[in-house]
């Protein structure tokens, strides 16, 4: 199956042969020296000085976690909101009891840094504002630098970031434009499999944690931290999967962390401008380097013709989700995808276009 | 390295060969039989007809889960346990602000049925009473059988079980020994690697969540069987673990998974026996088929000497936790641990025993 999909991406083979090694008990000396390693190269890849935690669990895991390791019942934050993983943001801290605010743009824009300006001065006291740094849902790249400044110059509020799909293959300066919280995961733009969450934490961010008093367990970042002195994590990882997570980082960072980026930049204006000879219009207007999200004609059964590239041609191209399913299509290019697989998946898409017009 | 730990445990070729087999997406077909048919062959195991969810998270998540998803704020719950596992339920209870009845049993001895029966008649109004199958802190199996009857007998509490290290590989009946919850992970019986956990829920703890008021979001079991509709879960799963998984089900069914309780059983007979040759007393009262745990005698240095066999004889076998490090140590035959690994951890043992006394 040519996966052309934002997340699992495909895997590199030698990522694939180090999660089928023996595995590693995670009380053990080689463990903690695996595990120290990737920690160092997420931080390089991160471009952080922070500390950066190692959970077992999705994306969502980890948007969780920064909720309940921050914020206490009362809690004011803002959320901007740019598709569907940021209503997901919302979503897990009104299961908390939290209410938060919500700029929502429309799907396809990024999140206006004027728009959020007015609203922090607008209302005062938040404790974080919760952002995104791609979002896979409408295909857009916010300008995260100058969001985080407004944040900065506006409020002393915190910054969280969703970059759970674009750490690792889109510019991302964590330190730089002091992100307070970056979150991600091992299964997009970091090449490998699915099942790791990581969360890069500033002292800043840290001194928030020490007063939040919404409830957790599993995701208390404190513990994390503490266990990471014995180059541990507080409970069994998937240490196969951090395996894999090794070898997938070394592989990032030979190639240089900037030159992935340029690559995946690179490929991102091919494949806008194959869209375009498609004749198939861009969705988002401010399109992310990742993927691709394009809207398909009037007339187009969008369902049907991905189904039968998945079926027929075995390219996974995903659909929309929620009010977008059927009507755009979302190809990504990040990672271990390359050129070829991204021509295989247009080409495909040219032969079946003219077949299901309605 | 020889893994004779008690989790993660060491993995057959072909699960590690599944492991490594390229990525599925979450949203296709393909993966949904894969899943489907993992979750079927669990339903086999745990001997029941209730539904089976898949988390990504180690064991205690899935401990986690069985908290916020059943209790609301101000509910009275019993934990009854017989070490470190059964201390980490009251632990969870009491981050989401409960304050649990618990019922501790000196360690190295089982669940008392008498003494739950007496703690249900002199308080009453549990929601649930929590209990574990086997305890690798201790290396204890519970009477399962027995503390679940004497539940129903005395109480309308819900029974619900940290089954993670046994399942699979000792006795236990879900249905027949009507087991409310019951948890379990994908690397200690189910001889996969690090990173599932499980829970079966029945029809009466679904009656329970549904007014269950704790906050839940990534571990939100309504939201998770829901998505079994569409042979999906709600977020990433860890896809590669899932196919690893899904390959030693089919071995654990292949063998017969009452040849695996019987095979488990006769290699615990053997591996007490051996402790005996060597003058090693078993730690507990009641012990479990998974693991065996026996007392270094007065003298010997027991991390010195666990150390020495992890990093010249690379075989790993665990020691004690909190209160036990040093005093004892914890071999574990479950599993692909098969009788000529632990003649050889036995033999090295051996041969260690008599250098290291102080």
């Amino acid at each position: 199956m040519n996966l052309l999909t934002p997340g699992p991406t495909p895997l590199p083979p030698s990522v694939l042969k180090a999660a089928a090694e023996p595995i590693l008990h995670h009380r053990t000396r080689e463990f903690g020296k695996l595990f120290d390693q990737v920690l160092e190269d997420l931080k390089t890849v991160y471009r952080t000085k922070s500390t950066v935690l190692l959970m077992t669990c999705s994306g969502t895991g980890t948007m969780e976690s920064a909720v309940v390791n921050l914020l206490s019942p009362g809690d004011k934050t803002l959320v901007h909101s740019t598709g569907s993983f940021g209503d997901r943001f919302a979503a897990i801290h009104r299961a908390y009891g939290l209410q938060p605010d919500v700029v929502a743009e429309e799907w396809g824009h990024a999140a206006d840094p004027e728009k959020l300006r007015k609203a922090l001065r607008s209302a005062k006291g938040w404790k974080a504002v919760y952002l995104q740094h791609t979002d896979t849902s409408t295909g857009i790249v916010n300008d995260l630098q100058t969001l985080a400044r407004t944040v900065r110059e506006e409020s002393d509020a915190l910054v969280v970031v969703d970059a759970v799909s674009g750490l690792g293959a889109e510019e991302l300066e964590t330190d730089a434009w002091k992100l307070d919280v970056t979150l991600s995961a091992s299964q997009k733009g970091l090449m490998a499999p699915p099942g790791l969450g990581f969360a890069a934490v500033s002292e800043r961010a840290w001194k928030a944690v020490e007063t939040a008093k919404l409830p957790r367990f599993y995701y208390d970042w404190p513990r994390m931290r503490k266990s990471l002195q014995a180059s541990e994590t507080p409970f069994t990882p998937a240490v196969s999967l951090v395996a894999a997570q090794a070898e997938a980082l070394r592989l990032i960072l030979q190639e240089g962390l900037e030159n992935v980026w340029k690559r995946t930049a690179s490929l991102a204006a091919f494949t806008r401008g194959e869209m375009g000879r498609l004749g198939l219009k861009l969705f988002p207007k401010d399109p992310a380097d990742i993927l691709t999200a394009a809207c398909f004609p009037e007339g187009v059964d969008g369902k049907a013709l991905l189904n039968a590239l998945r079926e027929e041609d075995r390219i996974c191209i995903a659909g929309g989700q929620e009010k977008l399913a059927g009507k755009i299509l979302r190809l990504a290019h990040m990672g271990f995808i390359r050129k070829p697989d991204v021509e295989a998946g247009i080409a495909a898409l040219a032969r079946r276009l003219p077949k299901v017009r309605a």
